[in-house]
């Protein structure tokens, strides 16, 4: 197995997270997306949709998309499951973490990609140029101020994302709320619970990965 | 378990097909989205992302996402597995079943929330408003066309999604192709792959469901 990664970007730190807590190591290659590494014709063979961070198999065959790498190597390495292991905690730990990359993730890359001079014209990841769109700088800050204040809530009755042991939605959320300094957001001080998580998960040795 | 369902919606749709596929009933409540009828107090108070499809469980915990959902019942019904059963089985359907969801029901709802009076400051999936953005009704449309050429291609050698078994990629597929009948775009006749796998698995008797 190989691991394609760009160290500084938000999405391959979920799975270097992953890896860390599941104590697997994997040796990485790093695709400097800032020089477009991954338009490459040897990179884009490997990866269609031109992303990190992509899991390449022993066959050949490549992975993309977090989860997608994720739950591969949850599936190869059960021990300390990070998705769940009764249906229940299966499905809570499925929704936050959507959730999590929808609203958090997803709402940063929002207003980051639209706002950042190095992603004119690829406003949305993958082969096709897309011009940026302004509005959705705005709507991406609000959004994620949004995001931090559902999580605020939902983290007043729980140790974790899902209930009381940590998962793969505490790693997607952890990521999200470091990703929003990017758009110079913090989660505000007065959001206590958010705030205590935060503290708490960022501690974790796996958060150094 | 009581599944909350709003019939013509596109994403309760793939959790009807997956319960079609792993033959499992369930008492389904129907939730006028036209109405607003996600918006009720006793509705929010189960969801508060105002959605459908909810899945109600016995003891009261209450899972919206649709991944989450049928995570849920294929962790508690595992016959005939629609996520895979193999590590490499495994992460090739989630790749293609997130890439489905991100570029294909992702792409068709950008453009159609942002187009359609009914969701007029509504454009976002939740609790909180957002003023639509005429901008994401092309690039909606770009995406769902560029998703249909994507698609095509990566048939060219398989027979359905995620390799040679029908999966829960096939599902989000099939129903993102539906719901871009919503913006009026079909996939082209020339995209000879995707007309074949859609034929077929339009023709599975969970396709009704």
């Amino acid at each position: 197995m190989k691991l394609y990664d760009f160290t500084i970007a938000p999405n391959p730190r979920r799975v270097r997270i992953f890896l860390a807590e599941k104590g697997v190591e994997i040796p990485i290659v790093q695709i400097d997306l800032m020089q477009g590494e991954q338009f490459s014709p040897e990179f884009s063979q490997k990866c269609p949709s031109n992303e990190v961070p992509l899991l390449e198999l022993d066959n050949g065959v490549c992975l993309s998309q977090v989860d997608a790498i994720c739950r591969y190597i949850e599936a190869k390495y059960p021990q300390n499951p990070l998705y769940g292991a009764t249906p229940e905690e299966i499905g809570l730990i499925e929704m936050w973490n959507h959730l999590a990359f929808m609203n958090g993730i997803g709402a940063v890359a929002e207003s980051f990609r639209n706002g950042t001079e190095v992603f004119k014209d690829r406003a949305v990841v993958g082969p096709n140029p897309h011009a940026q769109i302004p509005a959705l700088i705005e709507r991406g800050n609000k959004r994620t101020l949004e995001f931090f204040a559902n999580i605020d809530g939902h983290l007043a009755s729980r140790q974790f994302m899902a209930g009381d042991r940590f998962s793969i939605a505490d790693i997607t959320t952890l990521v999200a709320v470091d990703f929003a300094k990017w758009i110079k957001l913090e989660a505000p001080a007065e959001l206590v619970n958010l705030t205590r998580w935060y503290t708490e998960v960022s501690q974790r040795p796996s958060a150094q990965a």
